[in-house]
C-alpha cells in the first residue's frame, strides 16, 4: 500500500490526470513543482508562487544541507514552516547535484565523497544521510540517493550506476525512519538504454517504493532521445503508484512525458529563464532586453492573468532590466511560473476531455524545438 | 490658492497632523514617501508596497532621464501607469542627484552641465528642462530645480547656490507648463546657516508656491545641525503649504522634523538597509547576517503586522541572506516599510491625542542616535 494515494480520474491514450493526495493537500496531476533551490523560489514569496497555481514544489537536499543544514531547518520547525510554503513539498536526494555541482573526490558502493561547491568543505552522503537529512528536512515526498552519471557515459558505467541506484534504493527504504507520514519515490536510471531502464525501474518496482521517478536526464540528450526511454520505464511501472520526470523541462519535454504517462515535473525554467529577462508565452519566448520592446505598453502575454500581466507593460520591465532593478526578474519569473501553471492546467482539461492532442494549437510553443528560443513576432 | 489642499486637522506644538488631496488620493500627514529611484521601489510589487500602508512615493528625475528617458515614461502612459502605482507620486527635480551622483562638467547661472554616471554621456539641466521632464513624467508634486552645494562649504558658495536656487525656482514656476494638474513645491537651500535658510525660504514664498521643501540636509551634518535650521525655515512658510524634509531619515530625525512641523518625508533607508540586511525594529536594529540569529523563530519584530513578520523567522531570512537569495533583501525591504508606515501612524494618532512626545517610549529607536546601529538584545 502506498503512502498517499493517487487518484487517476481520465485518461487520454497513455496521459493521464488525477489528484495526489499529500497531508500538505492535494495535487492535480500532472503537475508542475517550481524549484525551491535553497528553500525559496528564487525571487518570489510563497504568496506569489500560490498565486501562480502552484500546488507543490520542490526543494534541494544537497543545497539545504551545505546551507543552513538540515538541522536547523528542523529546529526552525521543518522545511513548511522554514520557507513559508503550507502546501506539498518534495526534496530530492541530492544525488544530481553531488554529480553535477560539487567536485567528487570518491564514490564507493557505500556512498560519495565530494566538496561543496560554495567553499570546499569535505562532505558525504550515503543513502542512510541522505535519507536522515530528508526526514529532518520534512518534506512530504523524499527521494532515494542514486548515482547520476552524465550523458554520454560508457555502457560499464551507466551499468554500474544502476546496480548501485537499486542497491542503495534498497537500503533509503530501509533505514527511512519517517514511512508513516514521508512517501518514499525510486529513481530509475540507465542512461539512453530502454533495456537498462527497464531492468532498473523492474529492480525498483520489486523493492516497492511509494512513487516512482525517471533521474539523470534533461543532462544535454536530445529531446528524442531524452523521451525515447520513457515508454520501456512506464511500462513496468504500477499505474497506482506517481510517475515523476525529473528536472524537465521546456513545454515540448512536458507534453511529450505526459503523452508517455508521466505525472510530476520540476524544472528551474521558469525562474531561471525569468531571471535571464526571458519570458514565456503560448507562442514562443521573448527576450526582454530587446530594443524592440522600449516602448511596448503591452503586457508580456496577451490574455494571461498573472499578477504581472495584469498590471505592467513590457516596455516598462524592459527597463527594469536595463537599469538592474531587482523587479525586473520577479516580475517575468511571476509570469513564467503562470505561464507553466496554465500549460499544465490546460493539459490537464484536454485530457479530460480525451483530446490532449489539441494543445499544440492552442500553445504552438510546445510543438517547438525544446531549448531552442523563438522570439515571438512584435 | 495652493494646487491641492492640505487639511490640517490637529496640533500638538508645532507638530501637525492632517490630510494632503492630490488626484491621486488622499495621503495622511505627516507621511513617509518610499523611495522608488528608477521607478521601482527595489525588491517590492506595488501592492507589496501598498501592503505597508505606503500612500505616495518618490521617483527620481535624473535616474529616470537617464533610463529610459521621459520620453519613454510618457509614451508608456506616464509614471503612475509605467511603474504600476495608482497612488500619489512626487519627483524630484534631479537638483541633489546632479550634485552628488554625476560628474559635474559646468554650473552657471543657466543649468548644470554634467556626465552620467551611468555610462558618461554628456547631459545637461537647467530649470527650463527639469520641470519639462517632470511634466512628461506626469507624478502628481514635481520639485523646482535647485542646486545643492555639499556640506561643509564656505559660506559664498552656500549663499551664492542659494541666489540661483531662488531665480531657478522663479524659472520653473514661469515654465511649468502643467499648473493645472501638478503641484510645484520649491526648495529652501541654505546650507546650515539659519539666517540664509529663513531669507531662501522667504523669497520663495513671496514667488509662491504649491509647497515648500527643505533641501541640501542630510549629507553629512549632525542631527542637531539638520534640525537648527527647520524652525527658521518653517516660521515664515505659510501654514496652509506642505512642508517637505527632502531625503530624511533616521526614526530620530522623523520625529524631531515632525515636531518642528514637516509634513512630509522621503528616504532610501527602510529599502537600502532591509537590502543590506539590517531590519528596523521599535527598540533598534538587527543586522540578519548575525550568526545569534542562525536558531531564531521569532519574526523580525514582535507585534509587527507585515507580511514578512507574519510568515518568516529571523533564522529563515538570515539563511537567505547567507545563501545569496534574492528574497532576503525583498522580505526585509517589506519589513522596512511597513515599520516606517507604522511609526508614522502613531506620530499622527499621537499628535491627534496631543501627546506626541510618547512616542519615543513606544518608538526607544527615536529616542536614539540619529545613523547609529543598534543591535538589540536577543
Amino acid at each position: 500500500m502506498a503512502l498517499f494515494p493517487l487518484t487517476i480520474t481520465h485518461t487520454d491514450g497513455a496521459a493521464r490526470c488525477g489528484v495526489y493526495h499529500t497531508p500538505h493537500g492535494d495535487v492535480d496531476t500532472p503537475a508542475f513543482m517550481p524549484v525551491g533551490t535553497a528553500g525559496t523560489v528564487k525571487g518570489v514569496t510563497p504568496p506569489q508562487l500560490a498565486g501562480s497555481g502552484a500546488q507543490m514544489i520542490l526543494a534541494n537536499t544537497y543545497h539545504l544541507q551545505l546551507r543552513p543544514t538540515a538541522d536547523v531547518v528542523r529546529e526552525l520547525g521543518g522545511l513548511h514552516a522554514f520557507m513559508g510554503w503550507s502546501g506539498p513539498i518534495l526534496t530530492d536526494s541530492g544525488g544530481y547535484q553531488v554529480f553535477s555541482l560539487a567536485k567528487i573526490s570518491k564514490i564507493t558502493d557505500e556512498g560519495v565523497e565530494f566538496r561543496s561547491h560554495i567553499d570546499g568543505a569535505a562532505m558525504s552522503l550515503s543513502p542512510a544521510s541522505a535519507v536522515s537529512i530528508q526526514n529532518a528536512l520534512g518534506a512530504d515526498v523524499i527521494m532515494a540517493f542514486d548515482e547520476c552519471p552524465p550523458l554520454p557515459s560508457d555502457g560499464e558505467t551507466i551499468a554500474r550506476a544502476v546496480r548501485r541506484t537499486v542497491r542503495w534504493a534498497a537500503q533509503c527504504k530501509q533505514c527511512h525512519a519517517r514511512s508513516e507520514d514521508q512517501a518514499l519515490f525510486g529513481i530509475v536510471q540507465g542512461g539512453l538504454d530502454p533495456d537498462l531502464r527497464r531492468r532498473c525501474a523492474e529492480a525498483l518496482v520489486d523493492i516497492e517504493f511509494d512513487g516512482y521517478a525517471v533521474g539523470g536526464l534533461s543532462v544535454g540528450e536530445t529531446h528524442e532521445e531524452m523521451i525515447s526511454v520513457l515508454g520501456p520505464v512506464i511500462s513496468v511501472l504500477p499505474s497506482d503508484r506517481p510517475r515523476y520526470l525529473m528536472g524537465v523541462g521546456m513545454p515540448r519535454d512536458l507534453l511529450a512525458a505526459v503523452q508517455a504517462g508521466v505525472d510530476l515535473f520540476d524544472c528551474v525554467l521558469p525562474t531561471r529563464n525569468g531571471r535571464n529577462s526571458q519570458a514565456f508565452s503560448r507562442t514562443g519566448t521573448l527576450n526582454l532586453r530587446n530594443e524592440r520592446y522600449r516602448l511596448d505598453s503591452g503586457p508580456l502575454e496577451a490574455d494571461c492573468d498573472c499578477e504581472t500581466c495584469g498590471r505592467f507593460s513590457r516596455g516598462y520591465i524592459r527597463h527594469l532590466f536595463n537599469a538592474g532593478e531587482m523587479l525586473g526578474p520577479t516580475l517575468t519569473s511571476i509570469h513564467n511560473l503562470r505561464f507553466y501553471q496554465r500549460f499544465m492546467t490546460r493539459m490537464r482539461e484536454l485530457i479530460r476531455e480525451g483530446r490532449l492532442a489539441r494543445i499544440v494549437t492552442e500553445f504552438p510553443i510546445a510543438a517547438g524545438p525544446a531549448q531552442h528560443q523563438q522570439e515571438e513576432s512584435p
